[in-house]
């Protein structure tokens, strides 16, 4: 029965597992469920607390009254993270927190409420709460947030046998570490050793013969998606972060930049498709309700005014009624390819590929490709439309109304983000309302004003 | 006029620095465009190269013609990639593809032909060669193909003393190693150490007693997006990679899985937006539209669909025509509804907080979120309909036909993905189609049926 259990060294959290879990939480058996969520890594069993049902979980925890750790809560998601912070006894939270590297301390600390945040912070030790408070005064996401402050670094003059030695004395060093820093007497970086190098190095060489070219700093109020930036385009594994007199305050590690940049790209996703906020699959009917609801009366209002174009032209709906049947197809075509361009820059502004020096090129392409788009589908609605209704002015107007409309799309897709980011806005966060608004009215008014004008 | 170029060390791709570049473009001024540019990051040369027009990269490149080196062709884009390898003197690719490490060799090489292939192999080193062709013999996007070679490695006696002497005498190393992995005798890793914990150990302390416990192994042929997974999970910085008998092939670092899975996350949310493929801002309009128009031909048979369904009503608009113009809200609101529950299902697939586990408990509450938020819709467009229209059967029947077209859009948002998944399908690809496809006729179905029955 316990073959799961001591099956393998590192698990992952596969079904089998999670229903053998669920299985001991139903016979409420604490032994054989603390053989199988133990062997766990700390995100697998975040992964598993976000997974079952909220009952499931409360027993569970009931089960293993100690299972949470700092590990752990750092690797819940936001909104569960809180709930359980409530409900932990305060010298299990203390003795998690404890644990925690400064920066993973700040990370938990700063979705908080003010009274959560204070009661933690009371529990940790001085130099630790300082640590964290100076972090928590840097604005946030920015790098002052991401960084741990806890730093290997060296004097220029240094040799690898004094750094070595300077090591192996050392009583506190980060968990992890892939760089020593040289720093001048005002504590400025100056450059960077790989632990590679050193390593491999005689102990007369100095740190400074072996330095890096791939050297940059990171000032401490940078946001944290440039940084995620910097690290992806250079390659960093590890970066200083200074302050605003170029002194070393802090490192951030490639680690943290990743979860950033899959944040970034996870935000990106959701606000093109309309989803307010970072959701949890953890989370409830009612937070998913509320990150979705608002844009979806705002796009009640955007299509209303569709509706209102086509109210303008209800005599020639009248006159002629398939008008009704196919003008949706115009629309909606016009829709999707308003979102593959929208998709695209939105992509590329955030990689920054799309730059105020290329976006006249850009543009230019959408604008050409919509056209071809355009003409190619006009081409396959236009004798469509005549072969089914028996009139060719009637594929005329469904093919005209295509191209318009696809060039519509195209210019809409790439010049709204355009000008949102120009404004400083977000270019995914509203872009998709408005493309598809544009979409559906151009795409109705063309085809019923050409089919008022040549077809009645 | 050379403050540009000296200004910084570490100077970025800013649009100030590319004017100035263009400019020394038009003025064929060789060497302030090599001051301009020498500075320059390889990803950021590559960026700078994928920006500006084609036109502009010939005459760049023709006054720079050694400017192409093997790091500059790893940045890339595939397609610029493949074009400027074609022109490259024979000599000078060879050159730059011995520079590089195999794993950056194995990823140029896979995406081109195989004459070309051939040309790059047979320039490089016996040796290299070899390596490469190996890494080839690996599944294409398999672990195989993503690591390098290189691995350092210790017995599993060794001490730090030891391990220290022999990396002191090594020949070659890789560019970067973040752990010594041990292997027993039979090339079975068994562990590793971070090189800050050999740094930071005394002479005669024994590898064995410095172990990680995060230490795990993938097989070579896992899959791309699994390796990327393990490392965002478990916070990897590099892995080392087994074959079919547990012995040591090569390892995996952070950058490339970091790689991976920003790729991926372009991958899904591009496909969503419904463009076929992965996309470079340097595409010509042609290349862009050959990812975009099979996309919209099929959009435009499935709108067909809905058009159909419109027509078989076309007596009831004829009866009421102001019905033609309200029905496109119930269908976009509809479509918005679908995209917010298919984004969040995609996503949760890809990230694997979505599993057979939950699969139950996320349908269920996607089927009451839609119906509350079909509830909350209802009202507004109801109340709003009755006023415009004055006729309180019309904002009944714009009601129901919401709360019906909600349900439906929540469910096939969260239902199509979880069904391509169990196919083995990519959740992202057609999800898009098939769910506002579903959509538009529920939308038009339930408004059009409901108005039939109970408005004539």
């Amino acid at each position: 029965m316990n073959d799961l259990a001591a099956e393998e060294e590192d698990p992952g959290l596969d079904t089998r597992r999670v229903t053998a879990i669920l299985e001991a939480v139903e016979a409420a058996d604490a032994p054989r469920l603390a053989a199988l969520v133990q062997p766990l890594h700390p995100a697998d069993v975040a992964d598993l607390l976000e997974q079952v049902s909220a009952p499931e979980r409360r027993e569970l925890l009931a089960l293993l009254p100690d299972l949470i750790d700092g590990d752990i809560l750092s690797e819940l998601d936001e909104s569960l993270r809180e709930e359980l912070i409530e409900t932990l006894p305060r010298a299990q939270l203390a003795e998690a927190m404890r644990e925690l590297d400064s920066d993973d301390v700040v990370d938990i600390l700063e979705d908080l409420d003010a009274p959560q945040q204070q009661e933690i912070l009371e529990s940790l030790d001085t130099a630790d709460r300082a640590a964290v408070e100076k972090a928590l005064s840097y604005p946030e996401n920015s790098a002052g947030r991401l960084m741990q402050r806890e730093v290997v670094m060296a004097p220029e003059h240094w040799t690898v046998g004094e750094t070595t030695d300077f090591l192996r004395n050392a009583q506190h060093l980060p968990d992890q570490f892939y760089h020593v820093v040289l720093v001048d007497p005002r504590m400025r970086p100056t450059g960077y050793a790989t632990l590679g190098r050193i390593l491999s190095s005689p102990r007369e060489t100095r740190l400074r013969d072996i330095l890096e070219d791939s050297f940059r700093t990171i000032p401490v109020t940078t946001p944290e998606e440039d940084v995620a930036y910097a690290f992806n385009q250079y390659h960093l594994i590890s970066c200083p972060v200074v302050d605003e007199n170029e002194r070393l305050v802090g490192v951030i590690t490639i680690d943290d930049a990743m979860a950033v940049l899959d944040d970034e790209a996870e935000e990106d996703m959701l606000r093109l498709a309309g989803v307010g906020e970072t959701v949890s699959i953890a989370d409830g009917p009612f937070a998913t309700i509320r990150t979705r609801l608002p844009w979806l009366v705002a796009n009640l209002f955007t299509a209303s005014l569709s509706a209102f174009v086509i109210s303008r032209f209800e005599s020639t709906i009248a006159a002629i009624v398939s008008l009704a049947a196919v003008m949706p197809i115009v629309a909606s075509t016009g829709g999707i390819g308003g979102t593959q361009s929208l998709a695209v820059a939105v992509r590329a502004l955030a990689t920054r590929d799309l730059t105020s020096a290329n976006a006249g090129r850009v543009v230019r392409r959408e604008l050409l490709s919509g056209l071809v788009n355009g003409l190619g589908l006009a081409l396959i609605l236009g004798i469509g439309g005549w072969l089914v209704y028996g009139d060719w002015r009637l594929g005329l107007v469904l093919g005209m109304a295509m191209i318009v409309n696809q060039v519509v799309a195209a210019m809409g897709g790439v010049l709204v983000p355009l000008g949102l980011e120009r404004l400083g806005l977000d270019p995914a966060l509203a872009s998709g309302t408005f493309v598809t608004t544009l979409t559906d009215v151009m795409g109705y008014l063309s085809f019923l004003g050409l089919a008022t004008v040549l077809l009645l």
